[in-house]
């Protein structure tokens, strides 16, 4: 898997982040520390223009309001009517009937490249329909050994529908396409104590799969991987500093500037299934 | 007073933020390192529903906006309604008319549980009537050992108008209700060349008061002291490492991840007066 | 030229900050660093007030939209009235139209005291005429030993239309006005992996400005220096930590705190041209 590492590098893909205002310092760190060069941009007027020079966009509902979500819808268009993959986080999906009906009104406009979120928000993805619940109660909330053949049916089926790998990140992380799928195992539990790890991740997906996008699936599982894998090694080093979930974050962000290759071949945990 | 902080840690409190851009990533980072758990949102179209399924609201003026004032009214009278705690942080408060302004609509439409700012900000929620001195000249700027007894009157007094616990953060804090009150001497010089303190320190209170809501004066000193006390203990060690404001950021963060009962019990400073 | 920072230590200027939300909080934290104050407003209704209690405004495009534009240009007319310096940083100018745009509008609107940008954002500012392209071919994207001579024309000129000192900043940065330049060849590459040096840089430079007006032009090859050289301290002390980029930005902003000026004054590498 080392080539889509390798490969995005290389290429130094452009991302555009229509994302939250919370963990967007993160996002654009963590971007440059993989490889990539971030662009965040939101206004109606240039998003357009933005998207054309980048090479993947990440939406992302973080901080959603009416203006941004204008913004997500014409970006999100340009960039399919260009190719590009679009990478969608639909943060809180399920929180507020705003959210969810963003979810859809997103969905419906823009075909995305990948949609990557926890299990509750992936949930709400396939079952909500504009209401606040947006959970099947046949569906446990958390992803363990005992219900992940059922979770990967669940992310393979919603794969077909939504023709986008789905990304269901957790303890166990599940990353699938209508046919096949991946179960990661790396990352340290900590990493639940920091704001943003998931949006952090939408951008190191966004820049593997921008370059290697005709291996979208293959490209997404090494982001989870290795960005899995970082927040293992950070924890490593940090816990003998005296640890905590600043040093883990910043930690976080190193260890992605050093990832070595080789090191990453060894310690990924991920598992075709 | 442990048992403020052992109850925060087990409630695990959903905290509601309006509050500004600036300190926002810190201000979540804290939230999840105290026990809590923190969610961003200000768009008029949801507030109500998120503050519907969190336990306390945090609204802080930092970087107000038309827009988002709109959303602080809403949230603010809907966490009323609900009979949940809402912390108010007048950021700036008397450094424009608009400040000055907001504070006083928002102090208008809500009942606020705690307000906490600086000397100046609370001066300007005592005294200002939409000018921009605000600072009333009897009362000396900073809190000395030599103005306790006349700022912790004043504390009172504000308290009893605004059925709300004060908290005058500074060198010396001073916590008060209508009848009680208490000072808090933990902290260091440098917490105030670290931007956010405040407002970090906004949502632990946040989280200490939902936790405990019937002991909305001694929860908040718990937090107040537990802040003040992780700086002392973040400064001790990042000097040994060479200091600096950033370490002692990151370092605040980590040192309220691990601060531990009995330490906060024998490192507080807290004096009911 | 230690006189200058100094100088900003003394005076401990306030500097009000129209700027992105991807990098605001580093620049709060590297403006209290540096010895100086932020303050962050935006909205229309308070930036005068704002700007009339400052010492100097910084201007920065990183996430333009149609609200906080008018805000700038009426912030940025207020501080002209008032006579105070007004640093620009046309974030991008280039990647779109707007925001081409938007810094021509800017420039007519507003005089300037400093602008300061990569080379490509200087083209535009020079070149530009809102069209997406921007860029001059005549001239080379980096600044190197070859084309150093030429860029320091370019960037008097641009000084002389302007009428502002002009900061070219990459692997060498040019600061010119009409009739004098200075090269600074501080820093270390890895600034480039961070997100925000440019923006954090801004405000050293509001700071230096802002304390001594008369002398724009050293004052800013101070801060330039400063910033630089505070980079490669933060490099030599966290590379013996295993280093990465998240360390380094933090380092940056701990090195500032601690910035000695006779360490400064062996350490700076500005030479008058």
């Amino acid at each position: 898997m080392k080539e889509y590492l390798k490969a995005m590098r290389k290429k130094m893909p452009l991302v555009h982040f229509l994302t939250n205002y919370v963990t967007v310092n993160d996002v654009a760190n963590m971007m440059l520390a993989s490889g990539g060069s971030p662009i965040m941009s939101d206004d109606i007027h240039e998003v357009e223009d933005i998207t054309s020079i980048c090479d993947a966009t990440v939406i992302n509902i973080g901080t959603l309001n009416e203006r941004t979500i204008g913004s997500m819808i014409v970006a999100g268009r340009k960039a399919n009517a260009l190719g590009h993959p679009v990478i969608f986080d639909p943060v809180g999906a399920g929180a507020s009937s705003y959210r969810t009906e963003t979810t859809f009104r997103l969905l419906q406009e823009v075909q995305f490249s990948v949609i990557r979120g926890n299990i509750s928000e992936i949930k709400t993805v396939n079952f909500g329909n504009g209401s606040t619940k947006g959970v099947d109660a046949d569906i446990a909330d958390a992803v363990t050994e005992e219900n992940l053949s059922e979770t990967i049916a669940f992310a393979k089926k919603l794969s077909k529908k939504s023709k986008a790998v789905i990304v269901i990140t957790g303890a166990i992380d599940v990353i699938a396409n209508e046919e096949q799928a991946y179960v990661v195992r790396n990352g340290v539990a900590d990493m639940a104590k920091i704001t943003g790890t998931g949006c952090m991740l939408d951008g190191v997906i966004a820049g593997c799969v921008a370059a290697t996008p005709t291996k979208a699936l293959e490209a997404t599982v090494t982001a989870v991987a290795a960005f899995g894998l970082c927040g293992e090694l950070a924890a490593e080093r940090t816990s003998k500093m005296g640890g905590g979930t600043s040093m883990l974050r910043s930690g976080l962000i190193d260890a992605m500037c050093h990832l070595d290759e080789d090191v990453f071949m060894a310690g990924k945990k991920a598992e075709f299934m």
